[in-house]
């Protein structure tokens, strides 16, 4: 018998109607159902900030959407603007803007290399990789990117100028970085900062469903090292109230702000300001921290259950895992190299995951270990029958 | 006595608080009136088409909002994508696909040059400058851009493979393209189908005020050339329901969506649905037709008092100028290359126009003859006063 029908034969409920999808990190419909009730209730603003909301201009956000997005990132209002729904979007602006322009300390170039940390963020790999940007792959440590690695590289190679991080709750790994390896990071980069583009994406800023380490505000940091302008920030309420239908926010130095908004002038006639008053009626509503708050007591129980099946295998010795303090991710590393097999054999029991490689530049895992799960899209009785599955297909392949 | 001095003696509430900007095609708040009326009836839609507006996903747009982007564009269902709120974003993410990866027909480089009908659109322009685009100015004829022109240039320059087209009410011409028009330049480009691309920004596809010539639609004539994967079609509500909070629309051929969507995935985990929903619950509490009826009543008047001014400059043999039938703006013809000192003057007496050349690539106007008024934002009280402002200006000055 084929372990597809061993498994088969072993989960009575599972036929071939079975259809799960762990690839992306969505929000679930409990998750959305917290936000849509009291969006439901709010006004559409049409003034605001003394500001008509129907109108163009503003490139740079209404006043008080920009004090959600400075609430939200940890900046100062000066240094954040408020734009559109999404903040991969604002990636492409700045790395477009970097690479045909060029910022006062930020230039891209076909020749341009990045330093990627990896496993990464699937989309952000694919966007530097459209643009011709070369990625370099690089570990981390327990507490961020691995700062030996990153002074290896660096020393050795001149036309690394860039990289992308994702601070807190790192996509796939859960990552938090520690003051201390930001600070050793930024001394690092502090000798290249003539050229050198800080990709921070702070997705999951305020995402912490346990204990979780404070961070020093990275503006800060970045200050201390005199690499404001070299420190690009995004984030957006995309995993706080509605995806896709969100607000995104970028912050670095007012330097920056100004020369990314005069390139903006070139590609739109102002964000959607509507958008913006409605998010900000919406906090008056729930206040940013009720709404995490909300929101934890749905995600955080798919954690512990996607958990429990994990510790089950990483005792056997099949695979090690981190278990995160946020965001939406568990990065799964399979013992022997087994990742795509895992991979195909839940496909072919209904179970979708992402390809092989997909969280590496270039979709190239070299070690054919990790696979990104996504706890969050399903209900708790679907996670469980995803992990039932998961959990038996590596067994059998062990 | 100065001209200035002059002027402000023969205006009496000409003072130095006076500000008016007829610099932007923004609507008036009185259209903004006619869309807050239905907008803030319409209850906030969460489901439509059987999507969950509220997650990640369908990059191509709701189907009901596809519709009505087809229906405004005159394009088919399956060749429209309904996205977020601006078209020229939807542009630049175009021309970035096209420079960094290529559409099949349209690959550009640091080599390309596009036709630019002049006078135009200033975002355009800045828009290709910003890609190191070599941009060639050419000359209108009566019905679209000068075929001639176009046929002796890309006779000339193999590096000619684009150009940038507001097909109705052309910005700020007023230009509506005839079909007769349209054939002989898609002719002449079916030549160099293997690496053409025409931007088609429709941006004011319904906004018609006066009776206009119909034009037959667009993706029908590329396909009697075979230019349907050399077509990309933009357009948006903007003008229609709110400025800088509509939805903008792309269309082409299936091969170019599926690759643009492919491209887009890179830079956002998809469009706004909850406003696709929002305008597509708009547009069943009024008709299009209707909306832009309603439109036309608030803006006809202004485009009338404007056209009374200039026709009086026009038979002192000040200037020249097309009474436009349509779209948001008048393109003013200084008969004397005095466009530079019009605009300084009228900027000194508090009534801001663009600078000089803004309506031409690399803000050249050859022959500083042209200056682009945009009626549409002040109320009429205050719009004749700017006309009270330029018309003298123009006389003292001639």
């Amino acid at each position: 018998m084929s372990i597809l029908e061993q498994i088969k034969s072993e989960l009575p409920w599972l036929d071939d109607k079975v259809s799960f999808d762990l690839t992306r990190g969505k929000p679930s419909v409990d998750q959305l159902n917290i936000t849509q009730k009291n969006f439901k209730l709010i006004e559409i603003p049409f003034e605001m900030d003394g500001i008509d909301l129907r109108n163009y201009g503003n490139p740079e956000g209404i006043p008080s959407a920009r004090t959600l997005g400075a609430q939200i990132l940890s900046t100062e209002f000066d240094e954040t603007i408020a734009l559109d729904n999404s903040s991969l979007t604002i990636m492409q602006q700045l790395v477009s803007c970097a690479y045909h322009l060029g910022f006062p300390k930020s230039k891209l170039s076909e020749k341009t290399k990045f330093l990627c940390p990896v496993p990464g963020y699937d989309r952000h790999f694919k966007l530097l990789e459209n643009f011709g940007v070369e990625m370099i792959a690089m570990p981390f440590q327990d507490d961020g990117p691995d700062v030996n690695v990153i002074s290896d590289l660096i020393s050795k190679d001149d036309d690394i100028s860039g990289i992308v991080c994702v601070p807190r709750h790192s996509n796939p790994t859960g990552h938090v970085y520690s003051d201390q390896n930001v600070k050793e990071i930024f001394e690092l980069i502090a000798n290249k900062k003539r050229n050198f583009m800080v990709l921070w994406d702070n997705a999951y800023a305020c995402h912490d469903f346990r204990d979780t380490i404070n961070q020093t505000p990275v503006m800060k940091l970045a200050d201390e090292y005199e690499l404001k302008d070299n420190l690009f920030i995004v984030g957006s309420t995309s995993k706080i109230t509605l995806a896709g239908s969100g607000l995104a926010f970028f912050a670095s130095s007012e330097l920056n702000i100004s020369k990314f908004i005069e390139y903006r002038n070139s590609l739109t006639p102002g964000p959607n300001k509507l958008n913006q008053g409605m998010h900000v009626n919406y906090f008056k509503k729930s206040s940013l921290q009720s709404q995490m708050e909300s929101l934890k007591e749905v995600i955080l129980p798919k954690f512990e259950l996607v958990e429990k099946y994990l510790d089950e295998l990483k005792i056997d010795g099949f695979c090690d895992y981190i278990q995160p303090s946020g965001g939406y991710f568990i990065s799964y590393e399979s013992s022997n190299s087994k990742a795509e097999q895992i991979i195909e054999h839940c496909s072919k029991l209904g179970l979708k995951l992402l390809p092989v490689g997909s969280c590496f530049p270039y979709q190239k895992d070299p070690k054919n270990s990790n696979i990104r799960i996504a706890p969050t899209f399903p209900n708790l009785e679907n996670l469980e029958r995803c992990m039932e599955i998961f959990s038996k297909v590596v067994k059998k392949l062990n």
